[in-house]
């Protein structure tokens, strides 16, 4: 194994001194960028992920045009649902398609528990090509979504507004639910583990619909799977990150998960998840995506806020609180990560003597 | 005025004892019903807003069908900016566009400050009708959108996933988005004045768009709205309800903004929400839109759940967390009622004896 040059990102996740905040975005590698553009017109999406040579470009370009601290690599949350069987499709502008969604007892015996290696070998490949490209000048980042928001996918077939149908399955057969739900949790810890083994130096689980469900569904249907998944994970010790975008409840029991990292929302008081968790566990966020369509000036005075919201220490990784959006100006982007750099450093100060003493 | 002979809702608003829970459905006059659809047949959306007759009709339906303890006046939010000059359209399944989104010092200055008595008579003469055919049976809640609600649909144009435009403008030319929102308040102001003026017992604010703001920029571009208007139509003293979705901080600050009532999303807890306002403010709420997809069984189960939550006593108006959606069966939402009626009688057991002893 090469040694990381830069581990900052890492020990942040394990909340040990830094001498300043790490910063990644997350979709860093998507449309906002010309680099990325160029190589997505020779491509369809899906030939992307397929591809690790061309998976494994586009996860590198944000390290070199914007300067990130961790790699995240190009994938698909949906990959998943299509290894266990189902046909997807990725349609311009309308997002992605299952033509056969998952509605019945019988649609979900077709789903295949299916072994990683074999299925999703494109995956694990462009895991090696990366990190060898990367040459250790970053930890690479592999992800999946949470078992609850790929039910959403499967279960509604596209994207949806109210996210109905899946909806109706809880509420009128939770027992088919909880059982598409542990499947998937056992496909997805084992496609995560694989990742790890290959090389990917953390892992985080995108819980992009944990928002839609009531505290008390999200209970039942969500994070129970999440936890499985992070407990299945222990062995392996890297660090472990869950998103549940616009889960502002239940946070006692989202840190209590295990995950080593929580990812949060720009409509969270960073400062405050902090205090509450009582620095238990690493915080990654959380600026408002929208702050990066401002001017330089606002970004320093946004990233400023929560740099100093979250305070002195270690335990904080720098993100956006959602997506990078697809029209912003790289330039911004970039700026961003600069402006991290420039002003995390004084809130490390004690850390980087603790450091320096070791 | 013809008195009401059934003022659970108003009494409910007001904190006073009820002998059960009041009950209505945001959205009740609409596309779920038949009869609504009937009525829409005949008429573009628009046209029914503005043909009093009509909108009075589809306003009294869920009286008579439903068993609600409040009507709501068929009306949309965007009548508003339409009376200020903007070019209105509603599009078949496409939602409402404005051709010329205002984004610029010049956009502004073409708004107009009008006379709800003149621009929005129609509005007015629909509380006239709706009034005199309830004829007391229940109260008749009038609504506008938020300030900030209004100006992300006047300036994104047309529905968005991300509000990008509306961002960069608060982030860009924050003062011209503050001149638009300070017209929008007054104008919005004057309009629920002249509702009340005409015979609406309770005023709602729908802020649709609270929750994709940031804790900060919620406080500076939504909520010194809101309390402007609540503050305006404190000398006609009937209830206003504030129902600011997703947003799941400042609640301190939402409490103490002077409204009469909190509408609640269904991701919140409403007993924690009772508990932390100490009672200060009536709650409604908050059952999740899609449980009306399930059995009555499930509906009974999560709306005891809810009535259970909040707790004895008045202050609770029973409600969905968001508007009932179309493809719910009507039978389901006639169950709902039924249900908060027969189960919440037993959390007002002390309340009626102190009612019986006034």
């Amino acid at each position: 194994m090469t040694k990381l040059k830069n581990d900052l990102f890492l020990r942040a996740c394990r909340r040990q001194p830094v001498n300043r905040t790490p910063v990644w975005i997350m979709r860093q590698a998507g449309r906002y960028l010309p680099e990325y553009r160029a190589v997505r017109a020779k491509y369809d999406f899906l030939t992307m992920c397929k591809t690790p040579e061309v998976a494994a470009e586009v996860t590198i370009q944000p390290i070199d045009i914007l300067g990130v601290d961790a790699a995240i690599l190009f994938s698909d949350i949906l990959v998943i649902p299509e290894a266990m069987g189902m046909e997807l499709e990725m349609h311009e502008g309308k997002g992605p398609i299952f033509f056969n969604p998952i509605r019945s007892e019988d649609d979900f015996n077709k789903l295949i528990e299916f072994d990683p290696h074999d299925k999703l070998k494109y995956v694990l490949d462009a895991v090696l090509i990366t990190k060898k490209e990367l040459n250790g000048r970053v930890p690479l980042i592999g992800f999946s979504g949470s078992p609850w928001t790929l039910l959403c996918y499967m279960v509604e077939g596209k994207g949806s507004k109210d996210f109905a149908v899946v909806k109706k399955l809880i509420y009128t057969q939770p027992d088919l639910a909880h059982k598409i739900l542990e499947k998937l949790s056992n496909v997805i810890a084992e496609y995560l583990s694989a990742k790890i083994e290959f090389g990917c130096n953390a892992v985080q689980i995108f819980d992009t619909w944990g928002g839609i469900l009531s505290q008390q569904d999200f209970l039942e249907f969500d994070l129970p799977y999440i936890q499985r998944i992070i407990q299945s994970l222990k062995k392996q010790n890297e660090p472990v990150i869950v998103f549940s975008k616009g889960v502002h409840h239940n946070l006692d029991k989202i840190i209590e998960a295990g995950a080593d990292v929580i990812g949060l929302d720009w409509t969270m008081n960073i400062g405050d998840v902090r205090k509450y968790s009582q620095s238990k566990v690493a915080l990654q966020g959380n600026l408002d995506p929208t702050v990066l369509f401002a001017n330089e000036e606002k970004i320093r005075i946004e990233v400023k806020q929560i740099l100093s919201s979250f305070g002195y220490g270690s335990g904080h990784i720098f993100n956006l609180g959602h997506g990078i959006l697809p029209n912003v100006n790289p330039e911004n982007a970039k700026a961003l990560v600069r402006i991290v750099k420039e002003e995390s450093t004084i809130f490390h100060h004690g850390d980087t003597k603790t450091q320096s003493n070791e």
